[in-house]
């Protein structure tokens, strides 16, 4: 009875661990590697749709399996490092090419064990300058899935791609209070592509939740694309939707807590990243817009990628990069890293990573 | 009369070098630096039209003698490593731009010797992280001069360019069994532009004749390229005719046997490698087709670096790398490569080098 | 009395030397740190139109004081390094979104302080390689801004985007002496987005009167750019307004004289980029057209880069490298470059920093 008690127990102790890291993974969407805000993320998700929900679990416990069974460091799964691009890229075949077929199943499934190849060469290539793979790995493989699947008519059976040659905005009507506002919550739905304010409210509440500083970023960040736009001449509408400032949160949000720590002089950069980044997505929109492509969390990644590196040239900035944390997939590969230099603080600093 | 046998001996020793090299530059198309099968590529050339085998040819021996007027390190030209970008692009300008006239002729010739200045950059690029440069000169070159042949008027006279919006797939007939036979071998024929079953059999032939793994890879990287597209929904024809599936074949051949040694657990890395070229292959035609470009091999080159680099993050898989080869372009011109690293297994690993 | 002269002589020697290196900043369009030079290339753009001249002196100057600001290193502000990207930042503007609206003249100031954080980023990203930014961060920062231009109604009010599929060029009759003549002059003139061969005497007389190789390269590249568009068949319209040459022109000053010593291997080196710079800009031009970009000086970044990459892998060229200076923006930080390496040659080498 002992014994099938104790194996009960570490069953049980298990279980609960893998669970952590895969809601650790939906923190990480937002950067922050705190279970309980993933958790308040997946219950955003489900409230939404709950196919919506069971993709993006799906894919962040894909992911992280797939990361342990090929013997990817511990820290890093544990942490959600490996489950969030493959909660993204689920996510993304679900909104995209609709949930409800087989083939969008399967896809987002293969994909997600892919973006686990992604990650690991995303990571040794940027390891050199020190910067973090972000979400590019998901970027990489959901712009490839988009812009192949009309090419297939098992994965996209409608006659016409969405490709178009990009067009100029119209209309020129000032976005009433009521729309800024939608803006505001929007831009942080739009991060796990949802609409509505209400799902934004309940986003920002789990960034709260997390970490004060994060959720003051994550406010910052969307007051900033909100204002940028209204002063470039965006329509309304696309204020409203969110579409064009779900980027700048994120980036305030790497910029001013996570990668660099929150500081004086983090926050004038953590705007000017903003401003950047709901610059860059319409160009990225224009872009990819002629192949059938979306700009996804491209211009975040981007843009944070830039202003990272170029951190360091600057002293007051360079001052406040976090230190660099020890475990890494190449200390586990049993090799040293290729430039002589400790291992990049990956998207996993100390401060955050500890839910 | 001893006197002149013995220079006549030495020419013909230094003529059959350089055939050789030159052969070999064929061989390397298929990642292979062996004369012998080479030679059947050649074969197969000039078996699918004259003017296909003199393109190549001439390429490879413009390409290898421009790597040796420029002093690039011995070892590199012999294996043929200096050979297949340039085989490569003059056999695209003919395929392309037409064999009969004489502005493709020159275009080839001068693409052969920029390519040489290409893939010593690219190589340069790629020694931090140990990767090899692949096809990645030739398809750089051949995207560019692709994209601007219409506007020249030498060139290209045609008034319509070939830029279009990409389009969906029509069409959803399931493949009969003989289209899938021909897709099967139609894959290897597409990796030198050539089309029919029989040459894709001849080239396949060679691999085999150069080593029995490589045949298998390339048997397995067809195979897995002609089922995804048939699982996905590709139309029939395209599955038929060889497009789809000609990077797959090239990566699979790059991931079991090549760059990492042919074992347990490089045959599933090879396979999902060849599943994602697959995938990536319409992705890149979706990417290029508004500007009027190709996808050439550029599936392969991606798919082949993205493996490559995360390899050495898997414990299982970091072990199967081959060992680093001594001499290098940098040896020659008497630097210490920049990152303080031993120089990367270029495209010429020991094992595939001698043929 | 003596201690306000005193502070009067102060103050006019500090604003003598903040003109120097806005100057030097606009010399640093045409890669000479060269005051004199800058100032007459100042005089060619408020002849062209006194607001072009406002744009640029202003972008330079924005772009200098934010480097400053940001603590970027001493003799990387003083050599107009940091000034170069954000005057042609400011003038693509005026050019391409009409230098007379109030949105135009703020988002020019905006770019000019993010083109510093590029500039950082760039430099730092390339250092590994010992690779130039050159004007790579203005690439950037203006495809990404005319790339976003139609999506904002303040920004470009037009109905219709400027996106659209590439076309093939029409017409083929040769171009006369005269065109030929033009579009010598004109290659010059379109490095500052101007028209006309007076205006392009006029710069070229100003890179003569900083270094007499110089305006010797640049006369070549021009030539060879010229020659290679007439003998592709490129029409004569396009010849003579300059536009697929003047990347041609900054090529051949890069690679013969400023990052590679003139001498006799650098010359037909020098010769091979102005080729493959005239080739790439239609490519570019293809590429950018259906998203609404245009080529900027991104076929001389792509082309230098790659030349300079090659040439240490060919002993004869590896030897007329120029050696690497000591500051750099890394040292200013306080920390050792990533690879171990002495930092890279920027865009200012030694012998044409000092004015």
């Amino acid at each position: 009875m002992r014994g099938a008690n104790g194996a009960r127990e570490r069953w049980t102790t298990a279980a609960i661990g893998c669970a952590a890291h895969v809601l650790r993974g939906h923190g990480q969407v937002m950067l922050l590697g705190h279970a309980a805000a993933g958790a308040v993320f997946v219950a955003a998700l489900f409230a939404a749709g709950w196919e919506f929900g069971t993709y993006a679990l799906a894919g962040a416990a894909v992911g992280t399996a797939t990361a342990r069974l090929l013997g990817v460091a511990r820290d890093r799964v544990e942490s959600g490092a490996e489950g969030f691009n493959s909660c993204l890229f689920a996510l993304c075949c679900a909104v995209l090419l609709g949930p409800a077929r087989v083939s969008t199943a399967l896809l987002a499934c293969l994909g997600a064990v892919l973006v686990t190849v992604v990650t690991a060469a995303v990571t040794r290539l940027l390891r050199g300058w020190e910067l973090p793979a972000l979400t590019l790995p998901y970027c990489l493989l959901a712009t490839a899935t988009t812009l192949a699947a009309p090419a297939f008519t098992h994965v996209r059976p409608s006659a016409h791609g969405p490709a178009a040659l990009p067009r100029a905005a119209a209309g020129a009507d000032a976005p009433t209070a009521a729309e800024l506002t939608r803006g505001f919550l929007g831009n942080v739905a739009q991060v796990f592509f949802l609409d509505g304010w209400l799902t934004g409210a309940l986003l920002l509440a789990g960034v709260f939740l997390a970490s004060r500083t994060a959720g003051l970023a994550a406010c910052a960040g969307s007051a900033t694309a909100v204002a940028t736009a209204w002063a470039l001449g965006a329509p309304a509408q696309r204020i409203a939707d969110g579409s064009l400032g779900c980027n700048a949160v994120l980036v305030a949000l790497a910029l001013c807590g996570v990668f660099l720590r929150a500081g004086k002089a983090a926050v004038p950069y953590a705007v000017s990243g903003a401003v950047t980044a709901t610059l860059v997505t319409p160009a990225l929109e224009a872009f990819l817009a002629p192949s059938g492509g979306h700009a996804l969390t491209w211009p975040f990644v981007l843009t944070t990628l830039t202003f990272l590196a170029a951190s360091r040239s600057f002293p007051r900035l360079a001052r406040l990069r976090h230190p660099v944390p020890e475990g890494d997939t190449a200390a586990a590969a049993g090799e040293a890293p290729p430039t002589g230099h400790p291992p990049a603080a990956l998207s996993t600093p100390p401060g955050t990573a500890a839910a």
